[in-house]
């Protein structure tokens, strides 16, 4: 592209690095901001320095906090015996969003993958264990992504935690509400029969 | 979304306000952003303020520049008297990128739009009028988008600066390159043979 400033051509060039944004989707965002006032584009940008200097992540769940310690590991609302890992904050909001989960979280930051060189140590699993060694705890929920990713981590966390004796249970997996049977992939559709629930247990309630 | 963070959800609802892009998206920004350093993010942060704070408009032309006068307006190696019209700064990009044209811009601002509360006063037509009001000007290229607003601010241009005598010209419209006959809409297509244009003309060179 021609830039007829250097300036555009440096804000173009910031928006161009987030992913899925491409030169002229960055330019787009860049003339829009051009159009609003100074004040406002100086929120814009100071916005992200603040978030990025004062955010913390719980010492407890690593869940992202504007707190050392978030809002749900500190709520006398929420069953702090009850933990359901995760992968990360989006996930955290997943979950929230259903309004169906009343316990609490532990973040892992990511899921073991050796090709992209993760391995335990690069993710918040010790935190994991110390908290569920200290005894309290009386289930612990992996809520994995059920990929290749997903699995090889669950299984790691299985053999760290099953000699605590406490459930340790996953989210179930299987066809979506909603979802047609024939267009189900056949490896879920498969595990969906084999994995099947008393119907009681199965309708939404 | 329930954000488990007020900075968080600051920062999605910045990135939100953004044309196309909606909160999971802007969320999905915000936490790449959160894995930069501290450096990059104010990086990323000030350039949008600098832009805004240091940019300004082509005395001459109003194309955005780093001075207060364009390089284009500048150039020796540009023809001065040939003035392209142009509805903003992406058009002048656009044409720039076809390395087809040799002459000089000049940046209208927005096209007449009676539907969104914008009159000739609203966009920079005087100051078209007194660049070829002082007489050096041999050529005025109308390159306005062919829509229902273009067209309105064509036949507006046209009238203010038939009374100088020299040549107005719009950009050729017709059938694109590459495209299938079959598939043009009618109107294009019709007007594309009432404008025919001699065969030695219309070929690349």
């Amino acid at each position: 592209m021609n830039f007829s400033s250097k300036l555009l051509e440096d804000a173009v060039n910031e928006f161009s690095k987030l992913p899925g944004v491409g030169q002229k989707t960055a330019l787009r965002l860049v003339l829009h901001l051009l159009n609003k006032e100074q004040e406002e584009v100086n929120q814009f940008g100071n916005t992200f320095i603040k978030l990025k200097k004062e955010i913390k992540n719980c010492t407890i769940c690593r869940n992202i906090s504007d707190f050392s310690i978030c809002e749900i590991c500190t709520s006398h609302k929420r069953d702090q015996a009850t933990i359901c890992v995760v992968e990360d904050t989006r996930d955290v909001m997943a979950i929230e969003n259903t309004s169906q989960y009343f316990g609490v979280y532990h973040v892992l930051g990511g899921l073991i993958s050796p090709m992209d060189g993760i391995g335990p140590t690069d993710l918040f699993i010790d935190g994991l264990v110390a908290r569920v060694a200290v005894g309290d705890i009386k289930e612990v929920i992996l809520a994995l992504s059920p990929n290749m990713e997903g699995d090889t981590t669950l299984f790691y966390l299985y053999k760290k935690l099953k000699d605590f004796n406490i459930p340790i249970s996953t989210i179930a997996r299987g066809i979506a509400f909603g979802g047609e049977l024939e267009y189900t992939d056949e490896i879920t559709l498969g595990r969906s029969i084999i994995t099947r629930v008393p119907y009681e247990n199965a309708m939404m309630r």
